[in-house]
């Protein structure tokens, strides 16, 4: 995407109906009920499942092409919809219409010395644009989260799952003909042109957020050419730090936890930061566990010269860079500090921000790196993994946003959602 | 700002150092109490006011450049420090410090299924970059704004303020030095080149948020080049709907008001919306006040047919480009509807999304309003002019924000923090 192709006046024309139609039914949407929204999805979920063989065969012509342009097993996975899928995908719809939408909640509400009663009122944000690669269920869960937050939305999937999308999308809009709602609701860019894609980033007039999701390459393209406000996700990695007031025993179940439960995943841990005063005991009781889970460990010299000559052997030596990187693999570095001041140093320095983690008892160590580390999620004496949209009981989620505006760590439906001022007066004017 | 200039490589020095050491400086200020913070600001108070003298000397070196260059009258008004002017510069600062901070407030807690106890805890934004005009308080607004919400700031004057703004810094810079807090806690970019403009806009590997405060052009020329998210003002402007069922005597007074109290803002009224059955009425009563306040009406075709022969003289006729403009003087145009559906399209077709306003006692419309127009501010039987951080009990303000993430209408203390998430376990780890 790093070359800007002129679009063409046709992507031009269709990119620009596609946004201003949703837009336009943005407006309808505020005059819906959440019981109209909630029929929109169950009549959807069953639509899904009764067309369960008709999806899997347009899938079969995305897979055919996946296969002829010679993709990696793991790339076909990612694409691939069986009847189990779509089941979950049915499921997770109907998980969708049972949250709580926050739609017309007064999150504030004061009289003012006037005597004008003022509310702060949540509404939904207007219409999102969504980017997305590969997995094509990503189609029915952004617009289910989507429309349960009262927002239009245009989708833009890959070009590898294009008939599995354009599929999903009808069944979609038919879901909401029947609840009485226009189909442009849930727009979609019916082309995998870049042109449709370049020109959809300039659509500030009718679209009030993007949400790219995808790799790092796909999320850098959409911020740097973007006119929209972007929420998105940018690099993740994990450190924890073992004070010496740590259980040692929560200290290796949980490195061993974040480290191996899922290592390709944004919240998995890094790097391990070890005060001098436990990193032996530590380094001996956790590092057997990890290596016959087939963890690379690359520590600092003063790790290995802590470690018997047997583990030492087991273990290649770190790099700067190293302190760094997010591996997304199976793959730990390990960093000795002579204190918790010198650990929170190295975090700092080394945070991506969006997940650190603290095994410690004393409460004044708690305390300091809770206010100190500034990251969207401090995990402490538990698994960074649990950063997570479901298990912080926030429902379904978009994604883990990396940005500091408006919403930081999962994007639910709460995050899928602006506010309006309402002032109800009685003729007061400004002295 | 519209040929991007490459930056010298002095500039690029300077503009990153100051950046990268409010960076540093930010993680300082998280340690610091807020008894240090609101100290700095009583400080800062005080240091103004025994420094008159010589701020109105450095402030004198700004007029002369600015009546040399043959500036206007309401330009160095703006421009102009006065020893009561300076006054209200140390009372703001003092009101500032006397407001309640969000810093450390849990906004939210719940135990999770799992036995974690997650908390969501307001913190700072980080290092806010200002980008401002004209008027030399606001340097001193923005700074007290900033350090009371606890976040480090870089501020970017304009240069027709440069001496004036230098002087103000150096106060500053000092009531940090005798509250112990690094002097880079609040940044200044000594310079008046584009080119350093422009390179701050990109220091978003230090900065986390940007907010221009001046002219359109200012404020587009930031969002266009910006790689940091940006809150910002972008278009204002305001309709009032009289409905029917509108008590006429409000009506009257809260449009006089929202056209006269200071026409140049951006929630001065621009259109009434004049529902047809209370429009002849409405008019003849409030035409002549208007007219008399030197307010210009442009009225559509229907008005005017309606208006006694003496009235319709003293009125032009409106065009179609009056429906989209934001005056920002003594203009005032009318539009009749023949029903309050028409109202609604009318107003979302020409609303900037800024602030609406509605007269009527009927709770159907004013329900059906609340719902169906989507603006930062909707001002029911009160003044428009009534959207203000200030009268909405919220301190002061560092603008409003059009936009709708983050930030929707006023931008205060609340406004410039952001949250983490805390999770306290006992070796809780992802099944």
């Amino acid at each position: 995407m790093n070359s800007i192709i002129s679009p063409t006046e046709e992507f031009t024309i269709m990119v620009e109906t596609v946004c201003r139609q949703a837009r336009e039914s943005a407006y309808t949407l505020a005059a819906a009920s959440e019981q109209q929204l909630n029929r929109v999805l169950r009549t959807l979920a069953t639509r899904l499942e009764a067309a369960t063989t008709e999806i899997i065969q347009q899938n079969k012509l995305d897979i055919a092409t996946a296969e002829q342009l010679g993709q990696s097993k793991a790339f076909i996975d990612r694409l691939t919809l069986t009847p189990a899928r779509v089941e979950a995908m049915a499921q997770g719809v109907l998980e969708i219409a049972a949250l709580r939408s926050r739609t017309g909640k007064i999150l504030e509400e004061r009289t003012l010395e006037n005597g004008v009663l003022l509310r702060k009122v949540a509404v939904p944000l207007g219409v999102i644009g969504i980017i997305y690669e590969s997995r094509p269920n990503v189609t029915v869960d952004a617009a289910a989260l989507s429309l349960k937050s009262g927002n239009a939305v245009v989708l833009k999937g890959g070009s590898e799952s294009l008939h599995s999308n354009r599929f999903l999308v009808g069944l979609i809009q038919e879901a909401l003909t029947e609840a009485g709602l226009p189909t442009a609701t849930v727009g979609f860019i019916n082309s995998t042109e870049r042109a449709a894609t370049l020109h959809l980033l300039k659509q500030d007039k009718y679209l009030d957020v993007l949400i790219p999701r995808g790799g790092y390459e796909l999320v850098r393209a959409v911020v740097e050419n973007s006119a929209i406000p972007v929420l998105y996700h940018a690099e993740g990695g994990v450190r924890i730090y073992v004070d010496p007031s740590a259980d040692l025993a929560v200290a290796q179940q949980v490195a061993f936890n974040a480290k191996t439960s899922r290592p390709s995943t944004c919240n998995t841990l890094d790097t391990l930061v070890l005060h001098r005063a436990i990193a032996a005991d530590f380094l001996v009781a956790a590092l057997p566990e990890l290596r016959a889970a087939g963890v690379r460990i690359r520590a600092d010299e003063t790790a290995i010269r802590l470690l018997t000559p047997e583990l030492a052997l087991q273990v290649e030596q770190a790099e700067e860079e190293d302190w760094g990187t997010e591996y997304l693999d199976l793959i730990l570095s390990v960093k000795i500090v002579d204190s918790f001041e010198e650990a929170l140093d190295f975090i700092r320095h080394y945070s991506k921000r969006h997940t650190e983690g603290l095994i410690a008892t004393d409460q004044t160590v708690i305390d300091t790196f809770v206010r100190m580390i500034d990251a969207a999620a401090l995990m402490i004496n538990c698994s960074p993994r649990l950063h997570d949209g479901g298990i912080f009981g926030l429902g379904a989620e978009m994604g883990i946003s990396t940005g500091k505006l408006h919403a930081r760590g999962p994007v639910g439906l709460d995050e899928l959602a602006t506010y309006k001022w309402v002032a109800l007066g009685k003729g007061q004017i400004r002295k």
